[in-house]
């Protein structure tokens, strides 16, 4: 490895990941027998960092690493290796209010940018699973529950000034992660940038106009401000189907490297355009034996599933749990205030729904034309049969943009995917 | 002194301030001649710090210290120390973007939580100057400017991800003096609290009308809820007519204890708010002599000037010192953009002004009915007098937050300041 990294880092590989849990006595002792007899593979498929998975003859782990730079690109996109102790330090502040939701958290090993988590089998990626035909019954529940759970814990409304301040600036120095979002997700995609791609040439028109469309433009940025500069929540930051993994039953979510205390409608909008998107391309995986058209409708159907769990705990989390300076009880103690605290709730949800589709729209648009796409479209091998699919997501995504005030409900969002 | 304080701290006095300033080569060389033979006045008359004015044979300074406690308050209200790294915090991080507009900053010595900085004569407190009947013809457009410029070059649009950052943690930990605000600003005046206080009995009946006006108190919420997560810029956190210096042609900006990343039109507001207070206050001054209705009208006229400036001075950087990461060059590359790139930035200075009216709001009644008052309302000695004036300002308080579409220019709150 060229690129230069701090004393006591090394990249961990199949054999030095053994001698690093062996020196763990909580981790050898969970893992059992001796360290050549455990299994270890390396899985990360990701796109930034080394992921192993431990099983030995009483228990498994998982390891995930740093690297210093962005596994997708190569040494020539360095990153700092510091997205681990993020990443940690999420799952430490939410794990307690999300209990069931995340993976059990082990150990943090600062010098190697490397922690150890639960290993979690048999889930499968969410996204992999809707694009295989397979439905979960509990998913969209159990990310709304987590939602909102991780953002009203964390809010000034979940947590005091001074636990909120911790978090805000502890995360805030995340900003090799931030930066990724504000470039790929918010201002490439409608730039010139050696970065974008698309599916060419059948797309170099919604290229094109897109970016020519100034009104586009001018509202994406306006998200990406917002984005910048709204503290309301620590947040996952990338809360799509590919960091969420299940099984029938259960539901864990992964991978927060990207948090910091941001704008809670970011999180709910990337699952939100991560549905929508696998319903839109669900017609580019039908076979002769499944055209698709229930399991893209019962995809859709969780749009307002996720949403109304997500409203009704963050209500009533605000109902049993207030104890932060937002809102302050000491502000509405009359019985009569109470109607009026009930529609700034609901008034404060309604806001975080629109930013919500907001940032859909433009997380949309970042997978059609920016850097890093997915594989709800990318698996459709044929061009032809993506780009239309492909088309119809950004076309979506830009009535979201611009036509905000037609996409105030779930149901809305719903009817807009079916109609396009 | 009771309260514990960290080790090498100790509290100045006319002595030892001398010594302090003695140990400091360049300091020493300011002010020339014998540590014996210096002038030293303590003047603090805020409600917080220790100040010193020093006059030595060649120059001056001035020293500013943190109490461990609310100088105003007493040992009873204690408060940590580190305001005073926050304050020589904000100078340094702002002080080459308002050049001319802030006291220079010669000195900060850590374990006194005591800096040096330039001793400002023959200024005096705009407050004061304005409540004495006198005019500072350039006064309103210094402080516009010092607004401007100082939340632009800390924004996202004027600084970059990485260089926010490093604001947005350290200011964070400003939790102290964060939580005053959001207490005595925000819930504690609509709140039934020990620390209000209210020119009694006159005011009894709009003190028990307001706490019951759930429509107000939930507008209040909601501007404290975006106090709280907006974090837009570095700002002042107090810009008040108490925290600006002046003289006939000079403008200084003081005492920005109260820094934070935050929202932007909250430092706006305050100037605004207090422009307003002292117009409604200005009959409590008059004499045979002098009715002060020239005064009054002239104080008013500076909110346009004022707000014009910051807009004006805001928009002309934008265009010019853009180096942020919001609303970057590579999406608007094309000349057909530039008229919606105009729109988002007018749009932006219409959301600064809308938020700075319903600050100007919440700050206005706090001055009336909760824990800090002000001079231009305390110094009418007659209650008789003065609470009748305390109630137009709570009134047009409360028309700014409940009807916010009647306000959407500097020139609706003038005709709105007349009219009440």
């Amino acid at each position: 490895m060229s690129l230069p990294t701090p004393a006591g880092y090394y990249a961990l590989d199949n054999h030095s990941v053994r001698t690093f849990l062996n020196d763990l006595p909580e981790m050898r002792a969970k893992l059992g027998g001796a360290p050549e007899s455990w299994a270890v593979e390396e899985v990360g498929d990701g796109n930034l960092n080394l992921v192993f998975l431990v099983d030995g003859p009483d228990g498994s782990v998982c390891v995930k690493q740093s690297l210093p730079y962005v596994r997708a690109a190569g040494e020539s996109w360095p990153l700092p290796l510091d997205r681990a102790f993020f990443e940690q330090s999420y799952y430490r502040a939410v794990g307690a209010h999300v209990e069931g939701l995340a993976p059990r958290f082990y150990h943090y090993q600062p010098e190697l940018y490397a922690f150890v988590m639960e290993r979690l089998s048999p889930h499968i990626i969410l996204r992999r699973g809707l694009i295989e035909g397979r439905r979960y019954p509990h998913v969209a529940q159990h990310v709304g529950e987590f939602a909102a759970r991780s953002t009203f814990a964390t809010s000034d409304i979940g947590a005091t000034i001074e636990e909120k301040a911790e978090w805000t600036a502890s995360f805030a120095k995340n900003t090799s992660l931030i930066r990724i979002t504000a470039e790929v997700v918010f201002s490439d995609p409608l730039s010139e940038s050696p970065r974008n791609r698309w599916t060419r040439p059948e797309l170099d028109g919604l290229a094109r106009a897109f970016r020519s469309d100034s009104a586009l433009k001018g509202a994406v940025a306006d998200f990406g401000w917002r984005f910048l500069t709204t503290g309301q929540a620590l947040i996952h930051g990338d809360l799509h189907t590919g960091s969420v993994m299940v099984t029938e039953t259960d539901t864990k979510v992964m991978d927060p490297e990207f948090s910091f205390v941001g704008p809670i409608g970011y999180d709910v909008g990337a699952f939100l355009a991560n549905l929508v998107m696998n319903y839109l391309a669900q017609p580019g995986h039908a076979t002769a034996a499944d055209d698709r058209r229930e399991q893209a409708d019962w995809v859709l159907d969780q749009v307002p599933v996720f949403w109304n769990t997500f409203k009704t705990r963050f209500l009533a989390l605000w109902e049993t749990s207030a104890r932060g300076d937002a809102y302050p009880a000491t502000m509405f103690a009359h019985p009569a205030d109470q109607a009026v605290l009930a529609a700034r709730r609901e008034a404060f949800l309604d806001g975080v729904f629109a930013d919500a589709v907001g940032y859909a729209a433009v997380k949309t648009i970042r997978r059609i034309l920016g850097f890093a796409h997915n594989i709800d479209f990318e698996w459709i091998a044929d061009p032809a049969r993506r780009a239309p699919l492909e088309n119809k997501a950004a076309q979506l995504a830009r009535k979201f943009l611009l036509e905000p005030h037609s996409f105030r409900t779930p149901e809305d969002i719903v009817a807009g995917a079916k109609a396009i």
